[in-house]
Parts: structure tokens; sequence; C-alpha cells
């Protein structure tokens, strides 16, 4: 049985250009069926989750755009579950609205008040009466109420992981972590090539001085920038850096307090419409202060200046599917070497290749080396796969010329 | 205005595997928008006819399959125009038949019997007595009649010709020519490059022994096979061959003359069902004896025996779009000299290559050089241009794998 303390909040507001032309604005990566298994990214992420967290405790962030398709493609989810950004603000803001969301639930609870009680009154203000007068100050939240009690995951939406059952083990072992101790927890994945597309966890091997009780969790030192690959090859080697897979554990408590004092500017934003969390008027509120939130992400903002962060060095099979290089890694190959994701290919004289194009079609490919060939929705791209990261100037080329036809 | 004696063919029953996936085996390049004009290459072909050739004299040869597309694309052409081969059996018995109606048409004309006249009789057979006393034999036709005065021009449906008013005099001229003289002509075409992928037409152009009457009108020598890139520049650098266009022109009587001495075998067959042409019963004659015919070229059944083959040179900006890369030659070019057909596209560092995607859509292609790179109806070929030849060769493999889903 789940635990009803345990949470997710799973970020879905991506737009996927760097997989264009397969990921588009309508449809980002995290929609698709990306290996052919009849499952999206998304839904592959919540399926992860389901055997540790309720369904009613999943929180989908996601840009509004994009509310329908996760309601179509995750059915048993209610539509209160999926909390929409009317801009892009990157990770902070993010989690700040998940967390203020789950706060404001588990205060309910706490507090006894109803959703009937919350809201605006009649003339647009804030109802200053009963509801107001119920809402605790952060000072005299008891956080030791049984209805207070929230492990919170956050992550991804269209990340691989190929381990489930390990990488389910790893979240249950945090949030006993985080349940016990006022810790900030990331998964930090064993590296296993010098990456340059991933950012990097410095960790205290030695837990002499700075350590848990926990075996397996350790104190973070620095989270660094994507190294180029002579410091990736050193990070490698020295066997103290994990790869930043953006997965974060804490409780309700801990994250608070985190956003209070590290980004009170934009804690205090949601805070002062907490009230409104879960009503009807929750959509309107939050399409006024989140477009005044700073862009700011959560690793910036939180996790290179917290004290309390720590890392489980994990190994579930773990990629952020950032790149075509990274999926071309990940895929099944034949004997030359070449990808084929969603249809037929025949390959002459060819290897190294990655094509992908609508489901049912025909690649036939003849004398090209290490391509990326994937056609969708009316755009085919051939690019060579050490090119990839100019897709973005290619996305912004057609954009001008064709008017956002082939986004 | 057009004469009523001239008439032509057109050859409409390839199947244009060469370029597949552009062209498929439901609509082969004859019927396809090549150059992205609105018109098919079949369509341009008609419409370069129609200011020397009455509509009613048109006649297009193709496979049955091909019928109902070609009366939806040339819609002022009737159902008694469109000649149904029931099987491929090459250019000799496709001409030979169209010898024969258009022969059937002028004799119903001359000597007056009517279509009801016609036919088989309730019984199946063929009508033994008013009508065939009607016909005469060979011998006895008498070609001086007006309604046996029929020019014709043969030619294939899927050749681009640029200039179409020189084109139209050549065969005005030839048409001349070819109504006062038992000759039959072809048009050759003046060489500008050694190309290796036509066949060649020497002829003699001093006219002193062998010369005709008629200025830039040559007997031809011989016809050779496609050379060898050596002697295709041997061939061009001495100035008596010519590139052999496919392109005829010759009279009735003429024609007539030499498929009975030199292909008795193909010519025999459709005159002993002469009465039935233009009858409800031509296409239950054709069927019957069609595919008994052997499978034989014009060019080595007549044109290589008959010691009557007179050469126009001409110039007039002609291709047979045999390949990708005559196309390509044809095709304007960017500043890199990338072709892109029907579709928008964009290249970085690529050079040389020519695209054509469905109309509408996008192609991005950076880092590769002098490619096919051709999508349509589900299958992308992603080719080098001097690979070409094997393409027939991809279309056999996806046939034995996919059992002809992407013919």
């Amino acid at each position: 049985m789940t635990n009803k303390n345990n949470y997710c909040v799973i970020m879905a507001g991506g737009i996927g250009s760097r997989f264009w032309p397969f990921s588009r604005a309508d449809k980002p990566k995290q929609f698709l069926d990306f290996f052919g298994t009849g499952r999206s990214l998304l839904q592959m992420t919540v399926d992860r989750f389901r055997p540790i967290v309720p369904v009613e405790n999943m929180f989908i962030v996601t840009n509004v755009a994009y509310k329908q398709l996760i309601l179509e493609q995750i059915p048993d989810l209610k539509e209160s579950q999926i909390l929409c950004e009317p801009a892009r603000r990157n990770t902070a803001p993010c989690i700040a609205y998940a967390t203020a969301h789950i706060r404001a639930l588990c205060l309910q609870r706490a507090y006894g008040y109803t959703q009937e009680e919350q809201g605006y009154t009649k003339d647009g203000k804030l109802k200053g009466g009963s509801a107001a007068s119920l809402l605790p100050s952060y000072m005299d939240i008891d956080w030791t109420k049984p209805e207070m009690q929230a492990n919170i995951v956050v992550a991804a939406s269209d990340h691989l992981i190929l381990e489930e059952e390990t990488f389910r083990q790893t979240i249950l072992k945090a949030f006993d972590f985080v349940s016990k101790n006022k810790a900030i927890a990331t998964l930090g994945m064993q590296p296993t090539r010098p990456e340059t597309g991933y950012g990097y966890i410095q960790y205290l091997k030695s837990t002499k001085d700075e350590g848990t009780m926990y075996e397996g969790i350790y104190p973070v030192k620095t989270f660094t920038e994507k190294p180029n690959l002579e410091m990736a090859k050193v990070f490698l080697e020295s066997g103290d850096f994990l790869w930043n897979s953006g997965i974060f554990i804490w409780n309700l408590q801990t994250i608070s307090e985190a956003f209070r004092y590290l980004l009170p500017e934009v804690a205090d934003r949601f805070r002062e419409g907490e009230l409104l969390m879960g009503t009807d008027k929750e959509e309107e509120f939050i399409e006024q202060i989140f477009p005044k939130c700073p862009n700011i992400s959560i690793d910036y903002g939180i996790m290179e200046k917290a004290d309390n962060v720590f890392v489980l060095p994990s190994s579930f099979g773990w990629s952020d599917l950032g790149t075509w290089g990274s999926l071309y890694e990940l895929s099944e190959k034949d004997e030359s070497g070449n990808v084929s994701l969603h249809s037929a290919a025949q390959f002459y004289e060819a290897k190294g290749n990655i094509v992908t194009l609508e489901h049912g079609k025909l690649a036939v490919v003849q004398g090209v080396d290490d391509m990326i060939i994937a056609e969708q929705k009316g755009v085919l791209l051939v690019c060579k796969k050490g090119e990839e990261q100019r897709i973005k100037q290619f996305v912004a080329d057609a954009q001008e010329k064709y008017d956002g036809r082939y986004n």
C-alpha cells in the first residue's frame, strides 16, 4: 500500500526544442511515445511512482497549453492536480507553486477549515474573515501534526529510468531520510562516461565530520555547471562527482522553510494566496502572481545555497534524454550501429545513424554515417549527430522564415 | 488551327521506379507535378501538343491501372482515347496497338462502314459478313485517300521540354517531311555533355550520297546503346552523334508497313481484330492478344532494322528525366548547389543535394553533400546521388520485406 504522506511533483512544462522536429511546441517530448512502447514519457513517469505515491497525491506542473493533453494521457488525475503555469519561469517558481499547493491542502486538513471558507469575497477581495484567521502564520504552523507530514519527490516528466524498482527503493529510502531530518535530498547518478551534457554534484564520501547517520547518503559539497570534456574526465576519474539528476526529495516543512529563507521573493508571492489554493480562485491568483516571479532555477535558488543538502549516489539506468546523442546511446542498434526508433528502416553502407519517422513509415538510408534523420508533422531534419546543439538555431531560423509554422 | 491529319501517341505506361519513393506504383512519374508548377508531366506533354494536334487525335497508351488517373488529369479526353495495355510489353507492342487503333479509325472513315457494322456476332465470333468484307486487305488499302492521311508523332509522357515552341516547329517540320516521304523520322538531341544515361544516334551529315531534299534532316547511320563514359566522350567530340530522344514521327502508311515487314509477329495480332477497334469489343480483344506479343522495344524492332530512318538534330532543352541526377542538373540551385523541388528547405554546411518532400513540408539539412533526400507517402529515401542506380534494389528489398506495402 502506498503511504498517504508521500507526494510527487512532476514537472511537465518543457517545450523540448532539442528534439525538434520530433518534439514540437504543441506536443513536446514528455508527451511523446519516445520508444514506441505505447506510453509517453509522462505516462511512464506517472506509472513509475504509482507503487509508492497515492494517485491523489500526484501533482503535475505544466503550461496551461498542455492541460488537456495531460488529462487525456493520465485519465485518473483530477483537473485540480494539474497545476498550470501561466508563464515559463524555470524550476524554482514551478516548485514553489507545487509546494504552496500541497501545503495549503495539508493546512486545510490540519486546521479544519473548508474550501467554502476560503476564497475571495464578492467584491474581489481576499476574505479577511473566518478563513484568514484560520490560516496560521509560518511561525505558528504546527509541523508535528499528522496532517502536515508530506514527503515530496520532485522529478522531471521526460527522463528515462530503466531500473524502476531500484529507483523506487531509492526514493523510499530518501523519503525515510527526509521525514526524519531537515534535509534536502537529491539523487546523484554514478557517472559512466565523461558526459559534458550534465551538471555534476561533488559530495563528501567521508561521513566522519559532516556525515549522516544513513548509509549511502552523503553531504553535498558543491553543484557544478556542465563541464568541458577535460573537466568531465577529471570529475569521472576523481570518483567524488555524480551526475545531477534533477530529482529532489524533501518534506513539506523543510522545503517551505528553504523557500522562505532562501527565495522569499518567490515564496511570499505564493503565501499571499495560500487560502485560494484548491478553490476556483487558484487559477486567477496564479495568473496574477506567477509572471511576477523571477526566472530562477531550483538549483541556483535553493540547492546551491542551502546548507542541508544531501545526495544519494544511485544507479538505475537514468538519462535525461536531453540530446539525440543520449537517446542514440540508450537505443537498440543494428550490427552497423544504426537506430530506428519508430519506423521500418533499411540501411545500406550506413552506420551510427539514428532515424525516427512517424509510425508506419519506411526509411531507406544509404551512404551516410552518424546522422540524425528525424521526420514529424511536416518537418524533416537531416543533421550530423555531433551538431545537434545547433538544432535550436535551425528552429529559430525556421520560426523567423516561416512565422512559426514549423515550430 | 491544328491540322486534322496530325495525330499524337503519348506513351504513359511507365512505372517510374527510378524515382521511388517520389514516384510510386500507384502514381508513377508521369502523373506527378515534378516541378511544383501545378501540372503533371503528362499534362505538360498533352498541353505541348495542343497547338498542333487536335485533341480528338490524341491517344494515350497506358496500363489499365492508370486509366482513371489520366481521365482526371486530362478531362477533355474521351475514354476511347485511352488505350489500355493489359500487360507490360515494351514500346513496340504499345506503338503497334496505337497504330492499329488509328488505322482502324481512318479505314472506317475512308471505307464508310460504321461502328455498328463492326464487332462480334452474338455467339462471340468475329462478324464475317458485311463489315469484314468492307475491311480491305493491307494490299488493297488505298493510302492516297484523304481519310488515310495521318501524320503521327509518338512521344513519352514523362520527358521535360523547355523550349516548347521550338519543339513544335521541329515536329511540324517532321510532319511535313513524313507526309511526303516514306520515312521514319526521329528527333536527335544535340548532346551537351558526355551523358552515359542515353542511347545515341549516329547520323550522316553529308547529304550528297544518302541525303534528303530537306535541310536539317539527315539519314541515320546507327543507333547505339548507352555508352560508357570514355565512349560517350568520343561520341560528343566527333559531332556525328545525337542523343536518342525516343520521339518518333511517321505517317500511318509508313509505320503500318514497317510493322508488317519488320515485326509481323506483332503487327498480325493487331490486324486480326482491326474491325473491333473503336467498338466495345476492343478492350476484350486487346486483353486476349496483347499479352501474347513479344517484349520488344521499337528501337530494336523497327528503328535499328529499317532502312528509311532519318533524324532531325534538335535543341529545345530536352531531358528524359530518367535519373535524379538529370533532374538535379535541370533544376534551379541555391548558391551551394542545393535543389529543393516542392518543399521549403534550409541548408547548413550542405551542398549539391536534391531534396523533395511532400508539398508544404520543411526540410532542414545539415552536414551532407550530394545526396538525394526524397520523401513521399510514408517512405523516406536518403541516398548518395552517385548511387541512385541502386534504388531499384532498395525497392525490391522493401517489396520482399514488407510485402509491397511501400511500392
